[in-house]
């Protein structure tokens, strides 16, 4: 994009109308800094693909203006695209202990931290980044270290709140930082970028300290082994589980590779207290008395590799549920995940489990980490903005905020919906959106980054749904008559041993096709291919009212 | 199975530790009788399957003792699979009369309404199917004209509630028969089969009725155009946005065909009351006031073909949504469905719509048709069971509505928790599950029924994720030297254009491997194929983390 002097720009490489991949990054003449860098699960349609990250075209144009990558906390949607983004553009990562923790198991995962800069920060930390200033603030989340970032920039103040909640109380000591903010507030704020996720419900959203209370009086009536599922990065529920535990007596376990990977730098670093010898290793689970055990597992989201989905079909090498067992769910199914969350709870039933399960308000053993409408307004009282940017959310959900924006005060012209890509630029405090640059989905896939585009996708899909036919016939250079073939191959399509007859009328139209276009003297291998896939898939539809995708090769010898 | 003599015997083909696909059946000697004939709808994992029907040997290997195939009601789940049924089994279809109105419009799309016997039944009917007799009594559900059945048998009554809740101020009449089930259950009932799919939802369900006074009102804040989404088979929920929109003014139009369909034999059998005049033709919905206009559509479930996933992307050839027009969900997504409705929402808001979505609880338009916790206790009650067979459901709805049984003196070991296929005998009273017979899931693929498993399927699935690739080789017979190839042609693998040098590898170890089996003297095309496989497998694995089907195709010539 055309550099324009004196002109701050603001804009998202990812997050808007979506939910996940979230990256967003301001621009003030030479110097970009770029706020998280997240991914994004694929849904059923992107077949094959393993994760979503940003488009960062634009900032690998203008590698040499990109002075640091900040993070807000140590979600995936926050942080799963760095690795990434490391390949392309290897700026120093600014981010808090426990986050940094996070990112770290990333890196060691890619071999990519001996070559990455990672600088520690907190709440308290100002650093200086070209001509613009970092300054924080700490939030409430559902992982802790969480921080909203305020922009010093010589057009004013921006303010991007990551993702917050006010919990008043909170777990472990995790407050909002409200004076901070207030303060913020007060010396002026000209664009606020505040998350959406739960701009569509009312209310406040409840502490984390209920869950606390439910988990206990759970802990209190369970007979034999707890499970608990829920978010390995939730530390502060885990904590309360482990509050349980002891109250309880129980020993705890861990199952799950992230369990154990995010327990181990929670507690290294100092977020997770679990006392001395109350860690006990999965081997160790069966030969306690059940009453004796809690078992912190992955897989709450129904993932089918995880811990709590193989533990539901009996699956998992060193523990099993047992009738009487009382399975925990502490956390909510993201919209897409419900079949599979239900089918391990109707799973966990046969085995004769008590599942406490469905939504937090009814069990109570789950709230949300991003705040409700109450909460939202309240983070745009205290920060007044003059512009408003309304992030991290679908559609509806920056169209609600900007509601609520609008009922304390905020202008309605003076909001700003965009798209991943537009550009909202501010010239001597005015603020316009005309420009776009590039964005949209990076997709991964094993090794290969951005190299799976629509026409994979769209064979994956075709071979999906009806598989594949290979029609292969052999033709002699000279006189061109058939030396070998047609022979057919089929994958996905029907059951070959079953289809004797529809495959040998492929082949005798195959035949027919190829003698056919001879005898008109067509000589071009395009035009047969066409010919016989069109003779061939017509006839396939009418007898299978399928459509496979047909190959056909022609050998010239 | 062996006969029993004096025997009854009950078992389900389908609808239990599953929602969908219902059918259940009880036989007494020589005579069967079959309830509903459901489909299901697959789940992603099932690559390219259109449905999921009962597997029936059991019956068509007892296909002279299958006296009748009585339908409770017209919902997919208990009429889906009967065209395929009456292709194996052309038994007399029992139904009421809205029920065959849609029994006859699925038996005209598979062209078997002239071979097939229906017969129109109604509450008051008895009819008699060898030695076990059939009677009747009405109940509410979602859709009109539902029938719970009383079958008596020389052995005792057994009741099938068909699926039912208690609305005492129903829509249009549909009325549950409460004085006639106090009767049968003052008659005595040996068995009962009730349906389980909210069993596990606290209280009562809400009456229908409130749906039409919320809907109402909305009607009377709507300004632009007014789109109601909902199950065309509601007819009861139909008749209330024609009460809404006759009070406010409005004509209706009707999108989408099962809508048209369905409407039309509701109107023509009387089921639903629409004023002459009042429906108007898609096409003419843009030249009227849109304050005047009434758009019903299919679609509330997310399909991405039916008319309100069209209208959210502006594809819709008559009618387009405009800012200031209300869209009413009035559906709940069933599990599964979250994602593709919420995307639907999110580009109706893009549109400027106003959308009226979430829970029926928050909206007030949508109730459920299935009885919670209360309507199930008062069934049990009024029935007073010997035996209580929980059907309709998964195991956890099975198992919390055996504990309402419990709660109402249903003695626990009197309750049979049964899988498709289990088989309940009670001879001289005393009821036993020891046998079983085949059951499970029928996939239909286009006209394929039953012929793609689990090969198929899993054929798909390694394409669907990372594609194919054909390496074809031509060798001489004699001397056995590749006289062609190898060639290779890639398909939903990567991107072939920019892959030269990977599928040069791939030819490369082609050759290699067959080459060196040549040397040791290695003749068969298996071993050949297998090496090729492994070889060319492992290296692209290393190189991209995909694995591709690998086809290798050797010709001799």
């Amino acid at each position: 994009m055309k550099l324009l002097n004196n002109t701050l720009s603001i804009f998202a490489l990812g997050g808007v109308n979506e939910v996940g991949k979230n990256m967003y990054a301001i621009q003030y003449e030479d110097d970009i800094v770029v706020i998280d860098c997240g991914g994004k699960f694929p849904d059923e349609s992107l077949l094959g693909i393993d994760l979503i990250i940003p488009d960062i075209t634009y900032l690998e144009e203008n590698k040499e203006k990109v002075r640091a990558l900040v993070v807000t906390h140590g979600h995936e949607d926050h942080i799963g695209g760095i690795p990434y983004f490391l390949r392309k553009l290897n700026v120093p990562i600014y981010a808090t202990r426990f986050t940094l923790g996070l990112i770290e198991l990333k890196l060691d995962e890619h071999r990519l931290k001996r070559d990455t800069k990672l600088v520690e920060i907190n709440s308290e930390s100002r650093i200086e980044l070209g001509k613009i200033e970092a300054s924080f603030f700490r939030t409430s989340h559902s992982i802790p270290d969480c921080l909203g970032i305020v922009f010093h920039t010589p057009e004013g103040n921006i303010v991007h709140t990551g993702d917050f909640k006010f919990d008043l109380t909170p777990e472990n000591n995790q407050h909002s930082d409200i004076h901070k903010m207030a303060e913020i507030g007060t010396n002026g704020v000209l664009a606020l970028l505040s998350e959406s996720t739960n701009a569509e419900r009312s209310g406040l959203t409840p502490t984390e300290h209920t869950v606390g209370e439910h988990m206990e009086e759970a802990f209190m009536k369970a007979k034999g082994k707890i499970f608990v599922s829920t978010f390995a990065s939730n530390v502060n529920r885990v904590q309360q589980v482990v509050a349980a535990s002891i109250k309880t007596n129980r020993k705890i376990a861990l199952l799950g590779r992230s369990m154990i990977n995010i327990v181990s730098v929670a507690i290294e670093r100092g977020y997770l207290n679990i006392p001395d010898g109350m860690l006990i290793g999965s081997n160790e689970v069966e030969q306690l008395d059940p009453g004796k055990v809690t078992i912190l597992c992955t897989g709450s989201q129904g993932e089918p590799m995880a811990a709590l989905s193989r533990l539901s079909s009996g699956n998992y090498r060193d523990v099993s549920v047992y009738p009487g067992d009382t399975v925990i769910l502490a956390a909510s199914p993201i919209p897409g995940n419900e079949r599979d969350v239900s089918r391990i709870i109707d799973n966990l039933f046969q085995l004769g489990a008590k599942v406490i399960y469905g939504s937090g308000s009814t069990t109570g053993m789950h709230v949300s980490g991003h705040g409700y409408q109450e909460d939202l307004k309240l983070m745009l009282t205290l920060m007044k903005p003059t512009y408003f940017i309304p992030i991290h959310g679908e559609f509806r959900m920056l169209h609600h905020h900007r509601q609520l924006a609008e009922s304390i005060g905020v202008e309605n012209g003076n909001t700003f919906i965009i798209k991943n890509g537009d550009v909202v630029d501010i010239q001597n405090k005015a603020a316009r959106q005309t420009r776009q640059i590039p964005a949209g989905d990076t997709y991964v896939d094993g090794m290969g980054v951005g190299d799976v585009g629509e026409i994979v996708l769209r064979d994956r899909k075709q071979l999906s749904e009806d598989g594949m036919l290979v029609i292969v016939i052999t033709i002699s250079k000279g006189d061109r008559k058939i030396i070998s073939g047609p022979d057919t191959i089929s994958r996905g399509f029907v059951y070959a041993k079953n289809s004797d007859d529809l495959l040998k009328e492929v082949n005798r139209l195959t035949k027919k096709a190829v003698t056919d276009l001879q005898k008109e003297n067509v000589r071009q291998w395009n035009v047969m291919k066409q010919t016989i896939k069109k003779s061939v898939g017509q006839y396939l539809f009418e007898q299978t009212r399928r459509r496979p995708m047909i190959l056909p090769i022609i050998i010239e010898i």
